[in-house]
Parts: structure tokens; sequence; C-alpha cells
């Protein structure tokens, strides 16, 4: 298919690249460009704006959060004024459901078409193509559109006609995470104080009781306090704490755990945590409990 | 090896089953002697008391709480009194880590030997001897009590010598659990209220996503609502929660998520729920949401 | 003074009189302009727009919140084209912080002055002219209006010149409310369950202990759950905790109690309870510890 | 009236100071006897034990821990096995309910009865008989002791015959106080890095808007961070943090605001603070915000 790709960040080049390989055709676009450049040998095409890389007729945007989406929608070059009537925006981006739902409306009003389809995965998960892609949109586009995923993805999870709640989905499965990382935290700090020897704790008891690649992998990082460079800024994770947490207003659902993981965060970032990886809110926990880390 | 060993409930009794089918000779002790008796068609030898069972030299005991415990050891026909010199207590069951240290201070003190070996895994796992045991005591001791071990469980994880660290380990793992339960439990009621159908969400996200059983295992109690009968009862719940905060405590480790966990497990409580699945509190959660359950 | 009033709702109704009262010329304006003629026999104007009550060169705003300000200052009819250079606009409204620096820079573009100041009191010190006005803004600016203060306010605090700086402690002050409404909650709640007299509790211990008026009249409140009419709605209440929320994740402040009591306010919206008093959030409380109101 | 007094700690030496004043006979213990001592010379008498000081009939208690009324009570010198039938002990210690029922079920055994008397107010409070003291107990014992009451307090409450229910009562004021101090911990952090005047804020909006003395006294300590010398040290507001939720978990009420009290204390505890004022939370919150105190 003939696509265009703006947004070319740890996430978004993978993506690119692998649909690439699938054959499709990419006309791309990125803040900065040298990275757009990179996809030249592999035959992609650099546009000048996000609105050039539109006019294929089908765009896929993966970009940083709200405020990125917004100016890449929005203005002269924007992919609002340059998508085709009938043409697909399909944004992968992790963003607030009221943005999802604004650009439903918004997309609509121009008799476009807005797929939401946010992903799960960490960059390695992006460049094996083994991301899971979280859809929902009018049932005829995804169809429309499935290859893509495919492409970038080992498993398809279709929510349902509404755009908003795949970023629902989304920011439940982080949110979960992100739980889990607090979780590990506590525990660790709890057994440090009580002098247990954590690293064996990590192989055995996380290792065979939970089966978790959450707790595997940031088990490794908090054990290690290898948080640069960061997999996933902590700063970044607030926003996300920040974004799962209007949803739930927005629904009128109670997360008092959300609540708490978002004040540790914050915590982190007053701490001068922001730029390192999230999991370093075990570093708040421990200081917390008297540990220098 | 010939061994007594005490409290035959939905974990005990199994495990008892499985020491015999490894060869050794049990002498058994119950408090409703009727499933002490369900062990002599499988040449289980029936005591009168904890101590007439500990006359063997090694004993093991596998009681609800602190409470049982110290009823099994005290008294006049308790484990203390009967015990050989030079005699083991291996104490399978979940209690507090003050208790465990006490345990560790009077057996010595009466030239006996305590072994903490608390266990993971819910009945069928007991059944099947794939439990995660987790030990800690005297090196010699625990080598020689190997064979048993091996006999109940799929996995061994030496803590070292300080028993009530192995009774830390088991309730770091135990908050763990529990504060996935709330981590689920609040995801759930968001997505409800956000319309999502989370029986697709538990497959596609939890299955792929988190490949962990514990999600896998309560997303689906959760999801059906199927509380009754409980696999661990919510007062169980709580009583952990209460003991991995004591713990804490006195190591001087703040747990904000333990708490907030125990105070979800206490209004079930309140709300009658005492003796369904501890997985409730996501009924809990759900209603403080505005959902009827 | 000769000066414009908008907003005429329970709070600013009474503030206006009292202007009146002092002797000043009034030019209001409210959306249901029945309000607005109320004041006419006092000697009021009726202004059919914010723009026009501005053209007195000196406005006051006192509005429900962001979103009402924001109409109030914006458009063909609003305060930021009408009021005159050099001319001064009182914000009394609880806003946000991020608000009122937006307001604070966009009056200033204009060659306007923007002044903040937010007031504690109910609707019944309104009426006697008995707020407490917290102040911040150009130093001249606030001493040219203070007679208008001291019109409506038994007490003054300036805060400095930032302006968002008063809203900041306008923030402050309402979650310390707040929180002792919550307070209040989870103490009648546990002693409700100990069976001890409430209602004595409430007239020695808080009446002799704590000496509060937030006490005494929260506490009457909660005891006799009189929550309508609301003095207060819970949802007006919910508005304020994501104020306090955002404004200390704009300074990186955690502010756990503020977090926990924001959920109990979004739990009593989830239940039906938003059009009634906030510290129904006392029903949250007693519900979750299994009793009914 | 003639009556023995143990504990003579900050507290109970001006209580006791107070009771001779009154024209009472006091027979004085305490474990350090040179603070019983210093009562010699305003005619009191010493006795070697707290059995001793209970041969007058009626015994009071002022111990700083369920511990130090347990040893009290207990052993061959204690008031169990010296107070005469029908005798009364007054214990005006702050313990737990569940240690206030079981005094109640011991003394009845030995036909003596007892009354919890728990008193609120700080050192100078009780120096100057301005203290607040919640009764329980058998109502005849209560009118009989009555004079003493006056001599040492300013207020009387009478909570009810049930012995326990006035430790409940104190339990729910000292969760009161210290979630307001946990308030303006967090009120006073979000300031501080909003860069407003916090010793203005003090004075204006604490002293104006709330006029409890508790925000006052409080304020002050926290706004100096003149944590030394304690008024009341952090390990013991631990200490009464976790009586509440013991009697809470027993009556099951969740108090989520005493459980995030609780965990600050313990971090509190865990950075060194433990004898300094328990307002030293503030620095906890503070430094979770990022600052430095």
């Amino acid at each position: 298919m003939n696509i265009g790709f703006v947004g070319l960040g740890s996430m978004g080049l993978p993506m690119a690249r692998n649909l690439l390989k699938a054959g499709h055709h990419l006309t791309v676009w990125n803040r900065t460009r040298s990275r757009a450049d990179e996809l030249r040998s592999l035959g992609a095409q650099v546009a000048e704006s996000p609105g050039q890389a539109s006019a294929t007729g089908l765009i896929m945007s993966m970009l940083a959060d709200d405020a990125a989406v917004q100016n890449a929608v929005s203005g002269e070059q924007g992919i609002f004024g340059a998508l085709p009537k009938g043409g697909i925006h399909i944004c992968l981006s992790t963003i607030s459901t009221a943005l999802s739902q604004q650009l439903t409306e918004a997309h609509q009003q121009r008799g476009q078409i807005y797929v939401a389809a946010p992903v799960f995965g960490r960059p390695e998960a992006a460049e094996g193509a083994r991301l899971l892609v979280v859809v929902a949109g009018p049932p005829e586009a995804i169809e429309r559109c499935r290859p893509l995923f495919e492409a970038i993805g080992r498993k398809l999870f279709i929510v349902g006609p509404e755009a908003l709640k795949a970023h629902a989905v989304k920011l439940a499965g982080n949110f979960m995470i992100s739980s889990m990382v607090e979780t590990l935290g506590e525990a660790f700090a709890f057994l440090r104080k009580s002098e247990v020897d954590l690293a064996k704790f990590h192989e055995v008891v996380i290792g065979s009781l939970f089966q978790s690649p959450i707790y595997e992998n940031y088990g490794r990082i908090v054990l290690e306090q290898k948080y640069e460079p960061a997999g996933f800024k902590l700063r970044l994770g607030l926003k996300d704490a920040r974004l799962i947490l209007e949803a739930a207003e927005a629904v009128a659902a109670p997360m008092p755990v959300a609540s708490l993981v978002h004040d540790h965060l914050l915590s982190g970032v007053a701490k001068g945590q922001g730029e390192i990886d999230w999991s370093s809110t075990a570093r708040v926990i421990a200081e917390n409990a008297g540990l220098k880390s």
C-alpha cells in the first residue's frame, strides 16, 4: 500500500522500517529530518510536512504526546488540511481519550476517517514486528488497514468502532505495567531492609512464580539500578499516569493505585529523575524506607 | 524418612499425601481427626496430639495462622515439649516474621532446630507437588530435609540461615499477588465504565502482554464474578495483608500499595465478603465506581 | 468607585450587594439576566455583556470555573476586547493556577492589569462581608482596589506581585478544608462502627479540642446527613481537587491526601452524589465500612 | 481521696501534682524512682511497686504504652494482685482498644472495677489542669471518681459504660490531629514549591480561616522546623497510628488517611526521625517534593 508515516522516534522508526520491508510504499516525515533521511536507502520518500505525507490518502502517526499530535493535524501543512476525503488517519500514539474523541469528530467533519491503533511493546518489540496493536474505528477501515497492522505487530486486538476505546485499553495496560513496577519497588525495599538477597529473590520467586516479562525485565533494571539509558523516561511515565487518571475521571472510576503511582512518579520528577527510566520510582520508594541507592 | 505432620487442611493434606507417595513414613495429626484418618489407607499413622507426632524427631506443620501454630507448639501435648533434642521443626505455614523469630529462639533454647519453609501455590499445585518452597534455617538441617522439600515442590529457594527471612519472602510474594489483583480490579472497573469488552481485554491484553498466570487466573474469576467457592478466602487475604504490614513496620519499610490493598480487603470484610474469594475486592472497587456487581 | 461586576451566583450576588452598600457604582452582568435585575433596585446598572461592564475600566469577575472565566474574557463582547488600556480585571473566582498565569500574560499584552483575588468563605460569609480575600498582582493596582476588598471582606492577605500565587493559596486552603472533611468522615465511620455516640463526640471532642468552625459545621452536616440543599456541590469539590492536583503537578509537589480526597469525591460522583453537598464523601467512606447511610 | 498513682512521665507528673493540690492523698510509684521522690515535698508517699500503690483501693495509671500497662498490672507486685475487691483502676494511658477490653475482663474476674479515662492535651495542658478527660466504665464508679477528673481536667466527656470506647474516642481524636499535621505538611510543601511566603500563609489563612490551635501550633513548629525538643515523639505517633488502624480493623472500618499517615510516620522512623517531634513528617513530605529541609 501507498502510505504516509509521521513520527520517526525510537518506536516510529522501526515500525516504518517494518512497513517498508513488508513491501509498502512510504512517504515519511519527521520533525528532525535526519531520521527521515535514514529511511531513504530503504526506498522511502521524504515529505516536507505531515500534510505532504497525507496526500497518499492513508497516514499513520506515531508521535510523543497530545501536543505533538495536535501540531501534526492542525496548521497549514497539517493532516486535517491535506488528507483527501475518504482518507484514513491511523493514530498509533498513546494519547488522551479526550483527544482521541476530538480527532474522531474532527476527521468526520472533514469526511475523513480516524482509526486509533496504539501499540504495546518497547523499541525491541517494534524492531522485531512483535507489537501488540490495539485497534478501534470503523470496521471497514480497520479491515483495509489490516496488512499494515500485521506488518508491525504479532497480534491485533480489535476493540470496536469507537476509536477512543482503543486508547482506553492502551492506558489501562500501561497502568497495569506501572502498578507492577510500583509493586516491585515496594517488595524490593521491604526485602532489602529485611536483608534478603534480592538477586536470588528475583531469580527464584519472580522467575518461577510470576512468569511475567514485566517483572523479569523491570526486576533486573531495579536490581542493578541501571536507570540509564532510559528505556522509557520517567517524565513520560508521569504523562501516562496523568492520562489514565483523566480518562478515569471522565468515566467516574476511581483508581487509587493509579493515583499513588502518579504521586511517586511526580516525586521522581521532583528529585530530578525525569530523564532516567521510570522504574526509578523504586529509588523514591527505597529512599522513603531510609535506603540510599 | 520418619516424620510427623500436623495440619491437614486444603494445603496440608495433599502435601502429606505426596510425602507418603515419595516413600516417607508419616505420623499425622489434625484438629479434626477425620481428615487424619483419610491418610491411614495410604500407610500413615494417626497421632493424638502434635506432641505425639513430634516423637519422630522431625515434625512438619502446615497450619492456618499464628494462633494455630502457637497452639500446636505450646501446651502439654505440644511440639516444644515432645520434640527430642536435635529434632527439627519445619514450619510450612504462612506466619508472621515475628512469630517465626520467636520459634527460632524457643526451639534453640530447647536444643531443637527450627526451619522455616513456607510455600507458594494453591491447592492444585500442592496436589501436583508443584509448590515453590522457600526455605531458611541452619544449612545442615536444610540439607537433611531436602528430600522432603523435593517431595512436595517443584522448586526450592534457600534464603539463608535466618528462618524469619523465608517468611519475609513469602509475605513479599503474597503482597505482589495481592497488588496484581488490586490492579486488575481497578483496570476492569475503568474499562467497564468505558464500555470496553472485558472478556476480550482479558483474552488479548492479559494473555498476550502480561503472560502471568496470576492475571490469567484472577482475571477469569473477576470477569465471571465467580467468587464462590473461594480459592483463598478474603479474610485470610486480610490476615496476610496485616502480616506484611507488620513485617514491613518492623524493618521500617513503608509499603503504601500494601496499605491500600489492606484497606480494600477490610472493606470487603465490612461488606460481608470475608468467606468468598479475596479477589472480590474487585467488587469493592467496582462499587466505588458506582457499578452494581 | 465606578466598577463592573460579572457573575452573580450565590457568592457573587451578595458581594455585589456589599459593594453597592459601600457606595460604589456598579454595572453588573450575569448569564441569567434575572439575577442582574435584582440589583437594579439597589442602584446597579445592568450590562448586556461582560465587555459592556468592563467599559468602567475596572471589572470584577466571580464565575464558576475556568471555562466560565474564559468565556467572559474572550469573544466579541468579552473583557479582553472592552477593558481600556490601564484598566484592571480583578478575578475573584477559584480557577487553575495555569489559567491565572494565562490571564496575567493576556492582559499584559493588551496593556491591561490583572489582579487575582480569590476569596475564602461560604455564601453567609459573603452576605456578611466577612470573606477572607487573598490578593496577588501589581502592588499599585492592589492599593487602588483596596476599598473594594474591604467592602466584601473582613481580612486581606496580600501574597505578592505574581497573580497565580493567590490562586495557589486559595487551592491550598480548599485542600485543607477537603482533607478535614475526609478526616471527619473516617473518624465518624470508625466511631459509628465502635458504637460511640457521634453527637456527643461532636459536641465534646470536636467542640472542645479542635475549636475549628470547619469541624463544627461539617461535623453537624455529616452527623445529620443533611447533604441537601448543598452548601457546596460535590462536583465542584471534585473540580477543586483536580485544580490543586494540577497546580501541585506543575510545581512537582506530590500531595497524596489530595489524591485520596479526589478519589473519594470521584466515587461520590460515580454514586450519583454530584449535586449534593461535598461532605457527602462521608457517605462513600461509611459505605466502604459496610454502613448504610 | 486516698489514691495511688503510677507513671510520672511528662504527663503523669503534672497530673499527680494537680491531684495533690486539690487536696487528695497520693501514694505514687514510678519506674525511675527519682521522679517519685520529687512529689514527696508536696506530701506524696512513695511506693515500692504498682501493687503497693494500689493498696489504697483506687489506683490511677498514666503509662507510655500497652507493654508498660501490662507490666504494671501483672506480676507479683502488680495492680491485679494488690487492688482490693471493689477497688478501682483508672487507666489514663492511651492504649489499644484490645488491651482496654482485656483489662475490663481481667479486673472483673478479680471483683475489681476498671475505668478507662484517656486524656487529650500536651504537657502544658496537664500542668494547667486543662486536659479533656474521656471516660468510660461503670456509671457509679465514674461518679465516685469525678473529683479526680475535675482536678486534672477542664472538661469531662463520659462515653458510656464500656471502657474500651473511651479509648476508641481517644484514638479517633489523635487520628484527627495526625491527619491535620499531614495536611499541613502537604499544603506547606506545595506552597514552598510555589514560592509563597509560608509565614504569611500561616498568619493569615491558618489564623483566620481555620482558627484551630492544632494548625496554629503545628504550623509554627513546621514553619520553623523546630522539631527538637519533641513535644510528642514521632515513634510514639507511629504507635498511635498503629493503634487506630488495629482498632479500626477490629470493627471493619477502613481508614485510608490513617494508613497514609502511618506510612509517612514509618518513613520518618526509617529516616532517623523517631526521637524528634512527630510533625517532622512534614520533612518526609517535603523531601518527596525534592525539597531539602
